[in-house]
């Protein structure tokens, strides 16, 4: 996600957008990235780990970005 | 989330930098958007079923992305 200090041009459009749509109850919007990265096997902490470190060095900038949240998901989950 | 049978070229393009990065584990990559929707007070099952409503007619496309995941989160938790 951005930054609490980077300003979010898309998530304040939306903000702005989301009363007229009928949505007022959300005082703010803030819009980032999603990953979904495919391992074989369980998933370990190692692998958490591997999947965090990659979500900082190499999916995100971590100059306007915060890694926020890394989890696993089963596969029969996500496809429900 | 792009829909898994729409192409998702971005997160072909991670998959293949992934292994040249060091991060030869993961099989598969998709990209897709995140937003954080601020609600003042209590988060209930109302607000977490408008949210899900405005993720699925607002906030996606709902031709090419499914709404994978809607829940909770802690504004303490989430700026830490």
């Amino acid at each position: 996600m951005p930054k609490p200090e980077i300003l979010d041009p898309q998530g304040k459009a939306v903000a702005g957008a989301l009363p007229r749509l009928g949505f007022a109850q959300f005082t703010s919007v803030r819009q980032g990235k999603r990953f979904e990265l495919e391992f074989e096997g369980p998933v370990t902490d190692e692998v958490l780990a591997a999947a965090r470190e990659a979500g900082e060095h190499v999916l995100s900038n971590p100059v306007i970005e915060d890694v926020v949240a890394v989890y696993a998901e089963d596969a029969a989950q996500v496809t429900a």
